[in-house]
């Protein structure tokens, strides 16, 4: 299979092209020494780990997947070397604050590590993402006491964790939950419960795992008022960090499962585990809900670094495959066929991967400047940022996901019947990239929190805050006829996306329901809407460059891209339209019986 | 996980209530006496197959696949048994001519068993279907000598059989094949090389196996022109029809591949075996492609199948699970949530699995009713329905097939987590589904053969002749007022797709590659307007039977889902016509270079 080769060129575009970092990153307070140098050289080592340590182990760890026997989980060869190679390097600590233990280094750069480590296997990089879950609650809602018995072995790597909230009956429905809390005479508390879907729950990687679980304290009130958050290590940990007994905290069982056959998707029985409250009873879900934003773009990435490999993949064999001659005559004489490269359909499929890869790069890197800034910014940036980033971040997580199903689909249609075989690695990607358009919020909770909770909850003003940015930018631009085939569909677009809001708004106030009917759809419009903000600016940037004499392939590649995007992909907003429009009496009519009878 | 539950109310609407089976097949000289009786205690008895001893080994079959160890290989446990009762059923000789040993039923009743038995395990029912490929090239291109050699034991089930045509550097590429068949005195022939991919090649369930093998005669030209179809057996076989030694047809491997697991694909090497050959010399392909249109039907069906799975699947886990309150308020006030069957959003998924799953069907039988009349009919009926056939083959192949992604991805989406989970099913009829879109043609290559040979190839005629049946349709019910939501568009959309069609053969007749540039978005724009012909007229039989009388779930959920689709699915015809009409310079642009730098 194609070995993973971190797309430095393109990152670099969208950091420093595109995204102008260096001057983004001189303006936040504490990361002013973040300078082009030092940026290169730790994109530069992540790239190696990516390629060196993860990749290598990326294809037989899907193969061997993890075991399970008498409650122990054995990861796949290489997985606990490799995480001991990732605590030791630091990039357990990249993006937490110096005080706390960390490097202090914005949280955009952990997005561009987290993709390349992402791209090889989504599943190693899991463990490491999962550990971050403790780390973030007890950074959020922890004392300083709890932050100094769990935080220096979980940024260490010598200790992993997790997030514990899903039960079998409870999903995206979370004030379902039943595990309960009792509270202990020295002040900790007692969990009794169930617990599925817990990504690394258990594994024999690191010498302790520390559980962040949700449960109900004994008495407390049903639904989501009445959930605690506690943190259960698996060994006990003492006030001074010291590990003690084992503490009750069983893996039932782990999930076969479609893909990230090497992440371990754990049962977890707590059989009267010790644990700590952090925060105040009841208010567990306001710290949770900080690592959810972080959660959504973690997820979005996913898609994306899923997607960079099938694309790298299909470009690969595109260029080596041959089969047929090309319609207007063979541009390989002498070999036996041409490049499948040649043929209009294939590249069709390659640029929409590229398209979209690119897209969802240039969006999510833009995303991860807007979580700087809500962190570092000044208070007006803070605001502005913590606007946009409502809005954006469900669109991203769920128009990114879902897009990059197409890229991993795309990646498994261009090898052909190659594209079947686990060899060539194109069904593992599209497997592992399965489940993104499902955890951490399916598409359709991602729809409904941005046409309910954030547009039509604002009163449409956190959308129109964003179509002014936008209607700036395609002002400002209006007489640059180099850039008229993009700002012209893009102002119409633009304006269309306020109209369309406002047609279910208006449907939404007689029945709630059309605000469900209308969702996905409308997830859809305003994520094929916002990246065409995006590849417009992408494409402003690659005509500059060339404009000044830098006769660049990448340039000349992103202009043509964003042409595509423009003509090809950019025309389904048409469809998504249609769809959203037509009201939710067509589904809520159906009886229950008319579905099948 | 579900089980699998024959849709014989939809099969019974779609056979009787839509296509008129019965006067179809009183109308078949042979097949007269097909009463609605003996159709349903044929397709009965085959419901009864699926569900009691197909569907009991799917999900183990996924879970066990097949072994490979020394050249052998094991099924999964409970294949052979399920095979001989296959074949002691009779399933196989079912569509084969009483003249030959079969039951000299119409094709078309085939297609129902086939998606029944389908649908719980495609892999279990390739092996039947495979066997077909010797079977249907001895009846188009053997002696007698040959049919009474091989014929009897591959319609007893006692043996099975393959096709072999891909080759590790030849896929779409069939010119490019290398196996090599050198005359020996006695007339038969020695093979030479290697294949892949072939389904079946080896298995331990039959006592034989029956290769029908494309190879090239030394001194044959070079290309499509010099390939020819041979039978060999794994076993020989003498004239008398005994098996004899070991013909040196070495299975060389097994692929582990995406799904599709119980089904064995081989690498099988001809290390000297003996063959016989079919026809004459390096005719083999004319023999070989009378199977290709039912190989694409077959696999259009594929898609049917394994989309009716998920829809089953979906529809019951939305009834059952409990999770959020309805927008509106609770709709099961009494339990813990609401089922999620009450969100617009899961309606919105079942839909569109829905509309897709039944306009398949009604596509799918419709077209075998077609094969039924190219084979049994008047003279001018096998010319209408060859040009049909010709026409619409292609569109099913692929239109089913990526529609059937959908259907199947949201059979995962509708579940959540739990879909991605192997116990739930789910996940399975993805992974067996995703290889419906490659083989047998991918849907690039359906793609061409739709708009260069079929369309602009007969200088549009092959489409008019169809888009002349639409309009009739439409202008025999434009009067209708209870129609008028189904025909008014589909008028336009008649209408539009003759201008499409004329715009890129226009550009074509300058530049070859705008055939492929147009393609895929040609079939999926075509495959649209094909179903909203197919919706309209179930529509139309929904609201008779509704308007006689007959208050049904059945009639009502028709009429509602063919809305649907009108409303939410057929919009997309918008996007594929703005991508089809963009043109191939945006594709053909990009040097190759400018996609990864």
């Amino acid at each position: 299979m194609a070995d993973y080769k971190a797309p430095l060129r393109d990152i670099d575009f969208v950091l420093k092209d595109f995204l102008n970092c260096e001057q983004h990153y001189a303006g936040l307070t504490g990361c002013e020494e973040l300078g082009a140098d030092l940026m290169d050289a730790i994109i530069g080592e992540g790239a190696k780990f990516a390629e060196n340590v993860v990749n290598p182990i990326a294809a037989s760890g899907d193969e061997q997947g993890c075991q399970y026997v008498d409650g122990k989980v054995t990861t796949p060869s290489g997985f606990k070397e490799a995480f001991r190679q990732w605590g030791e390097g630091g990039w357990q600590t990249l993006g937490i604050p110096v005080a706390a233990g960390g490097q202090g280094l914005p949280s955009s750069l952990g997005s561009v590590i987290g993709e390349m480590v992402g791209a090889p296997s989504w599943a190693f990089s899991m463990y490491g993402g999962l550990a971050l879950a403790p780390v973030t609650c007890l950074l959020n809602g922890g004392t300083e006491e709890q932050k100094q018995r769990y935080l220096p072995k979980l940024l260490s790597g010598e200790w992993a964790g997790t997030m514990c909230l899903t039960e079998a009956h409870c999903g995206s429905d979370v004030g379902l939950l039943r595990t309960k809390a009792s509270k202990n005479d020295d002040g900790t508390y007692t969990l009794q419960g169930t617990k599925i879907f817990i990504s690394g729950g258990e594994q024999d990687m690191t010498d302790n795992i520390i559980h962040a679980i949700l449960a109900r304290v004994e008495g407390a009130p049903a639904g989501t008022k009445g959930i605690s958050l506690f943190i259960a290590p698996k060994y006990w940990v003492d006030e001074d960090g010291a590990m003690g007994e084992f503490n009750n905290i069983n893996c039932g069982a782990i999930e076969k499962k479609m893909g990230l056959k090497a992440s371990a998707t754990c049962v977890m029985n707590y059989d009267g585990a010790r644990a700590v409250l952090l925060g105040e009873e009841n208010r567990g879900l306001e710290i949770m809900f900080k690592l959810m934003n972080a959660a959504r773009l973690g997820t979005a990435l996913q898609g994306l670094a899923m997607g960079e490999m099938a694309y790298q993949g299909a470009v690969s064999y595109a260029r080596d495959r041959l089969q047929m001659r090309s319609l207007t005559g063979p541009k390989n004489p002498n070999g036996p066929a041409d490049p499948i490269m040649v043929h209009p359909d294939v590249r069709r499929m390659l640029l929409t991967q590229k398209a979209f890869v690119e897209g969802q790069r240039g969006l999510i890197y833009w995303l991860a400047q807007q979580v700087d800034l809500s962190q570092f910014g000044s208070e007006e940036q803070q605001a502005e940022a913590g606007q946009l980033l409502e809005l954006l971040t469900p669109i991203a997580k769920a128009f990114c996901t879902e897009t990059a199903q197409e890229v991993t689909y795309l990646g498994v249609q261009v090898f052909g019947g190659h594209g079947y075989i686990s060899d060539n690695g194109m069904e593992r990607i599209a497997r592992d990239n399965r489940i993104s358009t499902v955890y951490e919020g399916t598409t359709g909770i991602q729809a409904l929190d941005l046409i309910g909770r954030k547009v039509l909850g604002s009163g449409g003003s956190v959308l129109r805050n964003f179509t002014k940015i936008v209607h700036k930018y395609c002002e400002a631009n209006k007489d640059n006829a180099q850039l008229a085939e993009f700002i012209a569909p893009l102002v119409l677009l633009n304006k269309e996306w306020g109209e369309v809001t406002m047609a279910v708004g208006e449907k939404a106030m007689a029945d709630a329901d059309e605000v469900g009917a209308a969702s996905v759809d409308y997830l859809m419009y305003s994520g094929y809407v916002v990246f065409a903000f995006l590849w417009a600016q992408m494409a402003e940037v690659a005509q500059q460059k060339l404009d000044s004499g830098m006769d660049d392939p990448l340039y000349h590649g992103k202009l043509k891209t964003a042409r595509f995007y423009f003509q090809r992909l950019l025309p389904r907003t048409a469809s998504h339209k249609a769809a959203m429009l037509a009201g939710a009496a067509g589904l809520m009519g159906m009886a229950e019986e008319e579905f099948i009878c």
